[in-house]
């Protein structure tokens, strides 16, 4: 691991809270977790890679979907606990709901109302176990 | 609480991820975390309150520095474990460091470099104790 990332401040769990927010629009995508493993193969190949909290495993982003993440530029919040990276989104779809960001609800009235579309079905791509 | 609020889902701290993002400007000013009572009081009040972990406490962004945070519209994500904020950042300085945005670090070439200005001069805003 780079020296310059031991900045980061790893929760107990070992792990860094990270906003992948899409460079061209500046639309947050989602929020996910990364351990360091998850944070150096992120630099080592370029896409954005997670940790899985409910897997317990390494989760390439897009390894099941093809909807990889491009990450063009990291950045770290004051406290060393956040990062957000700024990614091309392929397919343009981030959530494996098949909408273009994971934050698709918006609250409006006291209550959750869908505020994007699917833009393509997920039984399109993701194959049946 | 509103009924609605029960999407959520809380982690095992009670807490969910809050992404605070500048409507204006789409730029990532901050992420910080929410018990039901800080959201509560973020929709009572129309602006940012946080639970700050490190203190135990209710946070009123802004309580202190006068940089409080208007609340434009709320985001949920397809886990229901982190919201997105659209604000207002009054005073246009997110950071308790003086800066625009808490991801004022910018990964480049194995190292973190200071990639925004100090705006304004943090003595100046927050009292001495």
């Amino acid at each position: 691991m780079s020296s310059g990332l031991e900045t980061i401040k790893w929760d107990e769990k070992g792990l860094v809270a990270a906003v992948a927010q899409e460079a061209s629009t500046g639309r947050v995508l989602m929020l996910a977790w990364m351990n360091q493993e998850s944070l150096q193969a992120t630099l080592d190949s370029g896409f954005a890679t997670y940790w899985s909290r409910s897997r317990s495993r390494l989760w390439r982003k897009g390894e099941e979907s093809g909807h990889r993440q491009r990450v063009k530029s990291m950045e770290l919040d004051c406290d060393g606990d956040a990062l957000v990276l700024q990614v091309e989104q392929e397919g343009g779809i981030a959530c494996h709901t098949g909408r273009h960001s994971c934050f698709y609800r918006k609250w409006e009235d006291g209550k959750w109302l869908e505020s994007e579309p699917v833009v393509r079905n997920p039984d399109e791509f993701y194959k049946a176990p």
